[in-house]
């Protein structure tokens, strides 16, 4: 074997994908699962299997982590504190921005680099094109894990704080719920006349190709507070506008429930004296 | 002039826009509005001001309304039924499909052809690339008028059900607004750590680039109800995963309200039982 030693704690779908991809680019792999029959496929093909996380950690300078959450990290790490100093965790669990920043801290006080990571893809997604990778934390570590970390997708680097990677996963991820509640009210109402889905579809993605530069069309005026400038159609306008989502969704027979709240907004937006300005401003009334 | 004679009823700025496509094109235009100054400036290019909104009706085979809402269209062509037989109505005012499907009844009886339209464009997209118009009504009328259409944008019919134009008009808005109200979270988010929108935004919109392909991929589910074959990533675990979103945003002191309904619907659904399933299933739930 040519490659570096990598260990890898947690072989869910995903886990088990990233060690694959590792195998796959001739890396000596330890791996580690609580139901350790998990690992046997992996082991088929070349893999080390760890009796303890432990051992898992010890086996190599690179600790992959890939758990259910973040309470599972803390119970299969936390009792080894003491294997940890001069090894990077790489923790692609999922978890929020504050549960990466506490993690950072935690393996901080004992001697080990930590790096944050977002997977943006599905397992079957590992190492193909399209799938990324955020990470955030020291740079440094970063820099010298990259070309292992290149392997599960495009790394993307984000940042110091160790919590950016899980925001700018959050981010990405709410908006996609964002698009597919979208979609599903538009093929909701479609559906509702009894045409097909598979029919409509492909319109309503050519045409929310044309939409999605809408962050960026919105950008400046969200960084600069600037919602009056240039205003095309204005936010009284679309906003009385609106209600038409409602009465063809009453006439459908449909529910409008996932249209709700950016309507909410809208006339609280308005309410509060904002009518004249471009729809963006909404935006204020997410801060707390 | 060369063009076909064609009029204009409502010089908002939709209309507006509507009447110089048609005088660009070299048509002879009669133009009315209940404010008549706002026709000066179309007069001033060589549009003939019609007195009464009948007077516009009687100057053209083809009739172009584009009002504020239905009612002003009761309210304008209401009285005047006794001018419209024999002529094409195309009202592109903004509707639902219930009011489009009860204009078309009534122009029926009054002797008119009545195609309803949804434009897909603001006024200042009007005969450039990207703009369409979606159209819907007798497919006779569409496709004698076509050519004259087709000078405000991609003209785009999509079935004789006179409502089909407004329905999939509002269908495609609603999943703009799920888009919009997605990437606001996103921002947010973002904004919340002291970040720049402009620099998150490019990520964000690539991003999305890549989601939009979602109505494609869901749209066989949800044409046959199948939610079960093939599961990736099934709905219990996406929806317990949501969770992350709501604590990163009380985290970061944002408030989540516009993804509340998406994640109310994966609750619900996992609750009747179908928590095993493929997320797309929640569009059982929209179905009243």
């Amino acid at each position: 074997m040519n490659g570096k030693t990598v260990s890898v704690v947690g072989l869910g779908d995903m886990g088990t994908a990233l060690a694959d991809a590792l195998l796959a680019a001739g890396h000596r792999v330890t791996v580690w699962n609580r139901t350790a029959a998990k690992a046997d496929p992996l082991v088929a093909k070349g893999a080390i299997r760890a009796d303890t996380a432990a051992d898992a950690v010890l086996a190599s300078k690179l600790v992959v982590v890939c758990l259910l959450d973040y309470d599972s990290v803390s119970q299969v790490l936390g009792p080894h504190t003491d294997v940890l100093a001069g090894r990077t965790l790489v923790n692609l669990t999922n978890g929020t921005p504050g549960q990466a920043r506490e993690m950072a801290a935690w393996a901080a006080e004992h001697g080990a680099d930590y790096l944050d990571g977002g997977i943006m893809a599905v397992p079957p997604m590992i190492g193909k094109p399209g799938a990324f990778v955020l990470y955030s934390g020291p740079s440094g570590a970063f820099e010298t894990w990259q070309p292992v970390l290149d392997l599960f997708g495009e790394s993307r680097y984000v940042g110091d704080d160790a919590g950016a990677a899980a925001l700018q996963d959050l981010a990405l991820l709410s908006s996609m719920y964002g698009v597919i509640a979208g979609s599903l009210h538009a093929l909701a109402l479609v559906r509702s006349t009894g045409a097909s889905a598979r029919e409509f579809a492909p319109t309503l993605s050519k045409w929310l190709q044309g939409v999605v530069t809408w962050p960026v069309e919105a950008a400046e005026r969200i960084d600069t507070g600037d919602y009056d400038k240039d205003v095309v159609s204005n936010l009284s306008m679309q906003s009385a506008g609106f209600a038409n989502h409602f009465i063809a969704a009453e006439e459908q027979g449909i529910s409008a429930e996932l249209l709700l709240p950016v309507h909410q907004l809208m006339q609280r937006r308005v309410a509060d004296g904002h009518g004249h300005e471009d729809f963006v401003g909404v935006i204020e009334l997410l801060k707390r």
